[in-house]
């Protein structure tokens, strides 16, 4: 479609220029199927006429762009979660839970969320925090739900005792209106209007993604850690779960097992506690993989460091160590034992498993008994157990023991053949330069892009926020390396990663489930490099849909 | 030389084993020189018969063999220096210089050391710490002395309070005698005998490490960061400095100009900071390269983050505050600012210059000014810049040009034609992938294998110690990847940034300034992938020398 400019200056006609029309995403996909269907164009040329992130715009309400443009943002930081988001300004998760549970329209905010925030993060129209990257607790849970959310908004500091929000000049009490574009990243005092459509009643996006399908080579699965994320995920199309983390299943009630078995001081104790959470692990994975049914489901052993576990305010280690009768000191002792000067190069992912497999092992334990439960059931699941942050061949070898030790032993008791694989992240660069070694032992790669990409630039994805927006200002990046893979860099040791796997396992099965699986750019790099699947949040599955199918047209029109 | 076993039985002699018979490093040397004088073996032979790490026993005072039998140790740390060292136990920087001036022999004992803690550090006999890693505070400062330490020590608890050192169940007070063993990380209660004698009157250790550089392709620098230290290294054969830190030259009183620096808001501010610190930079690196002389001296430019600049105790922030006449609040609200979730990955290192180009401006004035100084007395020296933890080719381009200007600008006023470089150090898994790129504009490249280790890995040096035992337990890991290069994984980066930055530049200047540039089979490796130098501790530049002497007998030998 061309915007053409033209004048009839004495009978004749110029014309002046002429200029790709813009249109939004639900203007794009329309036209397209519709040329499409009126034998203007073919059903390839419609595909690659939408551009998947216009998709955006059909899954989630946006911010009205006439509205946008006569107010002026009053701060700006990262775009998180896409999509718009207003209401009050609120500062804790409890008074989000309270108003949103009345029906009123709340934003949370909060210097950065954790865990136990999520009960005030799931009634929020939005969040916004101060601090914390693309990859962040707070993009990472709201992208997960196709919330809007916008992170290290660097402009922002928070005074929680007065319940304001000091945006430079602008100061902003609880109650107040704010609007957040999650697209762009900005935010707007006030109510601002949004526009929303929904994409299932729309009979051209769906015809759109139907030929996407038909088109790409690439599969495509969903992040989701439960049942009901992974139901939403096959609503998008999800034709298995790429990444089931399990640390989330640690959190409520259940954080009391968890911290049991963190302060236990022997291996009988720290079985006791971890028998506690077996029934809890099993209902979890049952639920999930019954809803997946034959489809496959990655789920990731504990990953994060046990830190992120324990309380490190005074009130609540007072309340573990009435809890769990011990004293406070021992609260301390072991919260200030367990600190890192880097977590996320620390003591975590297979580290943890190695230094404690009893937890692997109830891990194991749990995924066969669910699966085995639903094969009972006459649902036959397939479980992919993922050990997560391996660096060396050994490693892996050291917890597939355990896994498989286990997993024969369960299947045995209770007398079903289930099938499984064994498979391992790939995050950490010397994986990537090992992949044949690991490979001899490992039947799966998951690329986990996020980890990959922090250690192989060398940048902490919580902390980037002071430098990465002068980098990008400066030109010295061209795009942020969290949200499209660094082909030129990370790309190398992801594609080394997948040639050397295959070299030693020709049927090695190869995906990715950082935040860069529903990145077009990425996803089109995924099919380059022959992975065979991309996993994403499930909002941004329509994205990865469209994107592959272009992938595989622009590689066959060379 | 063998050890046989032999017994004559009914007129008949029976040879009944022999094996390499043991010696130690004083003996292994003059056993070489002697035989290979007496025609028996030839130099290259000799060369090849002393472990390099042998040298150790001459180069510090070593644990009496005998004794360590007849004790037991109480403890197990990291052999973070090699050597032994015995003294009373003190809890503080202040006590140690305290008694370490009236001539009593004291160990620290720390749960870390920090800069702060260097006027007690050099006192001591020896160092331990509970806390930290192979490449931590304690562990560097204390190999950049020779002298014996031991960090990572988990059985240790300190209780500063009541001035005792809980080693499980043994519990040691201020004051009471403890010995070291530094070599192998080992800890003995009460006063052990050493043994020490002094290489430069060893006439077979001179020989042998003149028949060493004789042999070496390999050229051997040491990392040094004060004229002193630069003197020893000359006196232990350096033919460079392959790394001259400059953090430690913003400790001490001049910590008020560097904090200065940081509470400015505005550049104007920062400006007049730096101001204050430039002559006193200029004075380090005159110092430095005057004693170098023509010598090559390779000057990183400011790497750490600027969090370890400010105070993080009440007391102190009190202090900040008053003497820079500002508000408690606006100190505290600074150090809260700086603070990051993962330092190491954080920003530091070229980002601050790209962030603070005036920080990298006032580096490079300091550092031509000194040269020219130099100059203008006769002198000519060399410095060599190196900009650290370049990722991308762009950050590289972006420092260079303000070094270049710089360094131009101060010739042109001081009308001295000074020789230079400027490079890159690669530390950063990107780097080495991108190595041609970046060697379009980079004069040389230092391999900084410590933090190259840590992000291939994934493992914070800092941190490792909480699982790296298991690891080198279970062998997970054949040897800890901090004291001897992974040639498996980081080896690869380490041969393709070598590879890669030669073909874009034949003549590249390669050298290594990690830890391992001491450690033989490490500087084996160097030479292997064709560097042109190593770099490490004067201390250990004996090692170095007669470890790149066997690397190249060992090569030609095939």
């Amino acid at each position: 479609m061309q915007d053409m400019e033209f004048t009839i200056e004495e009978g004749k006609l110029w014309m002046l220029q002429t200029r790709v029309g813009k249109r939004n995403g639900i203007a794009a996909t329309r036209m397209a199927v519709e040329m499409s269907e009126e034998g203007l164009i073919t059903k390839e040329e419609a595909l690659l006429r939408v551009k998947p992130s216009q998709l955006d715009e059909l899954l989630h309400p946006m911010l009205d762009p006439a509205a946008a443009k006569t107010h002026t943002a009053i701060a700006k930081g990262l775009p998180a979660g896409p999509g718009g988001g207003t209401g009050k300004i609120v500062f804790s998760a409890d008074r989000a839970e309270e108003l949103g549970s009345k029906g009123e329209k709340v934003i949370l905010v909060r210097d950065e969320t954790s865990p136990e925030d999520v009960h005030g993060m799931k009634p929020a129209q939005a969040i916004l925090t101060s601090k914390g990257g693309m990859t962040s607790h707070a993009a990472l849970v709201a992208r997960g739900w196709g919330k809007c959310c916008i992170v290290g908004c660097g402009d922002l500091a928070i005074d929680y005792k007065n319940k304001s929000a000091i945006f430079g000049e602008t100061t902003l009490k609880e109650g107040d209106w704010i609007t957040l574009n999650g697209t762009k990243g900005t935010i707007y005092a006030g109510e601002l209007p949004l526009i929303a459509i929904d994409p299932e009643r729309n009979e051209f996006y769906k015809k759109l993604l139907g030929w996407a399908d038909a088109t790409r080579r690439l599969k495509v699965r969903a992040n989701a850690d439960t049942p009901g994320d992974a139901k939403a995920a096959i609503g998008f199309g999800a034709e298995g779960i790429g990444l089931c983390r399990t640390e989330h299943m640690f959190f409520g009630d259940r954080i009391w097992a968890m911290r049991e078995m963190i302060m236990a001081e022997d291996l009988a104790g720290r079985k006791r506690a971890l028998d506690k959470l077996l029934p809890m692990q099993r209902q979890d994975f049952y639920g999930i993989l019954k809803v997946m049914g034959e489809r496959p489901v990655t789920i990731r052993l504990l990953d994060p460091p046990l830190h992120e576990f324990v309380p490190h305010e005074a009130e609540a280690q007072e309340e573990m160590a009435s809890r769990l009768d011990i004293s406070v000191a021992q609260v301390k002792q072991k919260v200030e034992a367990l600190k890192e000067f880097n977590p996320m190069l620390g003591h975590r992912g297979c580290r943890l498993g190695i230094t404690y497999p009893e937890i692997t092992e109830m891990q194991a334990r749990a995924i066969m008994e669910a699966a085995a439960q639903c094969y009972s059931e006459g649902v036959k699941v397939f479980p992919e157990i993922m050990i997560p942050l391996i660096g060396t061949d050994n490693e892996f070898k050291n917890q597939k023991v355990i896994v498989e030790r286990v997993a024969k032993t369960v299947l045995k008791e209770k007398g079903q053949d289930v099938k499984y694989l064994i498979g391992t992240m790939i995050e950490i660069p010397r994986a990537a330069l090992v992949a044949d070694r690991i490979a001899e032992t490992a039947e799966f790669f998951s690329f986990g892009t996020n980890d990959l990409t922090q250690m192989t630039f060398g940048y902490s994805r919580d902390d980037a926020g002071g430098f990465l927006f002068d980098y990008l200002d400066n030109k010295i990046l061209k795009s942020d390396p969290f949200q499209t893979v660094d082909q030129e860099g990370v790309g190398q040791l992801i594609q080394l990663g997948v040639e050397r796997g295959r070299s030693t396992r020709s049927d090695l099965k190869v995906g990715i489930c950082g935040e860069h699986g529903g990145d077009p750019d990425s996803v089109k790099f995924c099919h380059q490099v022959g992975m065979d699947y991309v996993s994403c949040s499930p909002f941004r599955l329509p994205i990865a849909r469209l994107a592959a199918a272009q992938a595989r047209i622009e590689q066959e029109a060379g």
